[in-house]
C-alpha cells in the first residue's frame, strides 16, 4: 500500500475520530462530568487516540524516505505521545489549507478568510476548554465557567486584554502564550488579506498604457515577428520557432 | 420593473430610513426613555422595519435568478428578521463602497480611509448603544453611562483593552466580540493602505530602466514591427493584424 | 511677495517658535507652575499663537486661489482658533514629510522610520502633558505625576493597554482616543515597511529569467528593430522614429 | 590583521561568551543569588564584559575609516559602557540575520520566522529578568518570580497586555517600552510574511497570459529578431549584437 492510498482511506475516519474527540472533550469540560459520563467520555477520547497513534505509525512506515517524514511530523508524534497536547489534533483539521494551492486573487482572498476564521474559531474553542481544565482547579482562578473561558479565550486572540478574566496556573499561561501567538497570526493574516486587496485595486488603473506588460503580450508579439520572417522566405528552410518565447 | 430600476428609487428613502432608525434608537437608549418617549420611538424603529422589511421582499421577487440573490443576501435576510441585530442595518449604508470599483493609487487610498473611518464611526456608535442597552440592566455592570459605552468602544475596537469597563452580559460580550473582529479589520486595512503607500513610493525610483515593461511599450513595439512588414511589401497581402498584441 | 518665498522666509521662525511652544507648555505642566513662572509659560505660549495666527492669515491672504487653500488647511485654521488643540501644532512640524518624495527603497524605509519615530515620540509626548493637565484636576483619576502620563502614553501608542493607568474625564479621553488612532497608524506603518523589505527580498531571486521585462530591455528591442528596418534600406526614407517606444 | 579576519576568529569565542553572559545573569536573577554565587555570576558576567570591551576596541582600531565604523555602531558602544544595556547585548547574536541576504520567496518567509521566533524568545527571555531585577526590589511592585515575570513579557510583547502584572519602577517601565516595541515590530513582521505569501499566491494564477512579461521572454523575442537580421543577409556584415537587451 502506498502513502497516498491510506491517506484516501483514512480522510473520512479521520476527521469524524477528531469530531468525536472534540465533542467528548468538550461534553466532558463544559458538563464538569464526574463518574459515568466521565469514564465514557474518556473512552471515547481515548479511541480517537488509539486511531490517531494508529494513523502515525502506519504513516510512518509507509514514507518512503523514514527520516524527512519523521522531521516535518514532529507536530503529530508530540500530540500522539503528549496526552495534554491532544485537544491541537483538532488544528490537524486544518490541513486541507493545502486547498488554497489553485486558485488566486478574489477567491484565494475567500478561501483566506473562510479557513482562516474556521482555524481561529477552532483554536478559541479548544483553548477556551483547555484553560477552563487547567484554571478551575486552582483556588486563585477566577475563569471558573465555560462562558468566561470563550470569552477570555476572544479577548486575548484579538489581543484586545482586558484583564477582567486572566489564567494565573501555569498550564492555563502556557495556553495563553499559544493563543497570543494565534492572534497575532491571526491580525498578520487580515493585514495581508486586505493588502492583497488593496495592492490588486490600486494597481487596477482605467488606462492600463503605464502598467506591467504581460506575457500574453509578447507572445502575440513573437507570433508577429515569426510571420514576417515566415514572409520574407528564406530559403535555408529552418524555422526559428525553438528560439520563440514559449515557456518563461 | 428591473431590480436596478427598485435600487434607484429606493436609493435615498433607505438611507432617509436608515438615519431615522439611528436616530430614534440613539434617542431611545441615551434618553433611557420611558412611557410616550419609548413608545414613539419604538413606533419609528418598527416603521423603518417595515421599510427595510418591504425593500427585502421587493428585492428577492424582482431577483433573476432568486437563488444566488437569496444566499448572497443572508446578512439583510437576518437583519429584517432577528430585531436584536437590527442596529447592525446601518453598516448597510457603507456598501455604497463600489464606488472604490474605478479608482486607483493615492485616490483609492484616500476613499479607503473615508469609508474605512466611517465603517469605523457607525460600528462604535452602534457598538456603544446596543453594549449599554445589554449592560444597564445588569447590576454586576459597570458600563452605565452613554459616554462610557462610547470610551468602552474606541478601547476596544482599537484592540487596547484597558479593561476598566467591560460587559458582563452575554449580549454585552457578542457585541464586544463583533467589535474585536471590526477592530483587527481596521488595524489590517490601515496596514494594508500604508503598505500601498510604501510599496508605490519605494518603485518610484527616478531611473525607469530597470522598471517592468509597460503595456503601452508592447503596444509601440507592435506597431514598428508591422511597419516593418509593411515596407517589406509583401504581395500575399493579408495583413497580419490580427495576430497584433491588441487585447491582453 | 509669493506664497512660496513667504514660507521660506518662515520655515526656522516657525521651527524655533514650535519649540519655544512644547518648551514652555511641558515647563508649565510639568513642574505644576503657579504665579510667575505660570504667567511667564503662558506669555511665550501666547506669542507662539501670534506667530501662527498670523502665519496662517498671510499665507491665506498670499494664497492663489484662497478657496483650495482654506479648505485644505482646515487642521491649521482649528489650531489656531481652538485653544485646547494647540499642542497639536506641533505636529506640523511633521509635514517636512514631503522630503520622502525622492526617495526609494531602503533609502525611503530608513527614512519612514526616523520620521515615523519622531511623529511618534511628539505624539506620545503631547498627549502625556495634555492628559496630565486633563486629568490632574480631576479627584478621581490616577495619572498624577508626568512619569505615570508619559507611561500611560507609551501603553496606550503601543495599544497595550494594561489599563493600570487610565483617563477619567472627557478631555482626557478624547485625547487618549487621538493617542489610540496614533498607536493604530503606527502598527499600519511598521507592518508596512516590513512588508516592503520582505517584498523585495523575495523578489530578489538569483535568476532573473522569470521576472518582470524592464523598460530597459523594451528600449534595447526597439533599436534592434530599428537596426532590422535601417538594414531592410527601404527607399520610402520616412523613418518610423515616431513609433518608437520612447515615453509610456 | 584585517577586520574580516578579526571577526572570523572572534565568531565563537563571541557566541560562547554570550552564552556564558546570559546563563550567569539568568542564574543570578531567577535564583536571587547571594553570597559565592552572586560573586561567582558577577566575575562570570564581568569577564563577558571584558570580551565585549576588547573586540570593541580592536574592532575600532581595524576599522577604514573609523568615522563611519563608529557611527553605525554606536549601539555596540552603549552596551559596552552603560551597565544596565548589557544584557541587549544578546539581541547581537542576531546580527547573523544577514544569512538572510541571499534567499527569496519560501526559503525567504521560512528564515524570516525562525529569526524572527529566536529573536522574540531572547526579547522576552532579557526582559523578564531585568524586569525582575528592578521590580523585585520595589514594595509596590507585583512581579516577584520569573515565572510571573515571563508571563508578563509575554503578554506585553503580543500587545495584550492584561495588566495583571505591571512594572511600577522607571527602570522596570523603560524596559516594558523596549519589549513594547518590539512587539509592534513582530506584528509587523508577521503581518509582513503573510502579506508577501498571500501576494505570491494571489499572482500564481493558471493561466499567465495577463501577467506580467518576463525577461525570459524577451531575450527570447530578442533572439528572434536577431535570427531574422541573420537571414536577411545584410552584407552591412555589423552584427547588432551590441543593441541586443542582455543586461537590465
Amino acid at each position: 500500500m502506498t502513502s497516498e492510498r491510506w491517506q484516501q482511506i483514512t480522510y473520512w475516519p479521520l476527521i469524524i475520530a477528531s469530531l468525536a474527540f472534540i465533542i467528548a472533550y468538550s461534553w466532558q469540560v463544559i458538563a464538569d462530568l464526574g463518574g459515568t459520563g466521565y469514564t465514557l467520555a474518556r473512552i471515547v477520547m481515548f479511541l480517537t487516540w488509539v486511531v490517531f497513534a494508529v494513523d502515525y505509525v502506519v504513516q510512518l512506515s509507509l514514507a518512503r524516505p523514514k527520516g524527512p517524514w519523521f522531521r516535518s511530523h514532529l507536530f503529530d508524534l508530540a500530540v500522539v505521545v503528549i496526552p495534554a497536547l491532544r485537544p491541537l489534533r483538532l488544528l490537524k483539521a486544518l490541513t486541507v489549507i493545502h486547498v488554497l494551492q489553485r486558485t488566486a486573487g478574489a477567491a484565494l482572498r475567500a478561501r483566506i478568510a473562510v479557513y482562516g476564521a474556521g482555524a481561529a474559531f477552532i483554536l478559541i474553542w479548544v483553548a477556551a476548554l483547555t484553560v477552563l481544565e487547567a484554571e478551575r482547579a486552582s483556588p486563585d482562578s477566577n475563569i471558573t465557567t465555560f462562558g468566561d473561558a470563550l470569552w477570555w479565550a476572544f479577548v486575548t486572540i484579538t489581543t484586545v486584554g482586558y484583564g477582567d478574566y486572566t489564567p494565573v496556573t501555569t498550564w492555563g499561561r502556557i495556553i495563553a502564550v499559544l493563543l497570543m501567538t494565534g492572534g497575532i497570526a491571526v491580525v498578520g493574516v487580515v493585514s495581508a488579506t486586505f493588502a492583497s486587496w488593496v495592492l490588486e485595486k490600486a494597481a487596477a488603473g482605467a488606462d492600463d498604457t503605464g502598467e506591467a506588460a504581460t506575457r500574453g503580450q509578447i507572445r502575440a508579439l513573437a507570433a508577429q515577428i515569426d510571420d514576417l520572417a515566415v514572409r520574407l522566405g528564406q530559403p535555408g528552410g529552418d524555422p526559428p520557432s525553438s528560439d520563440r518565447p514559449s515557456t518563461p
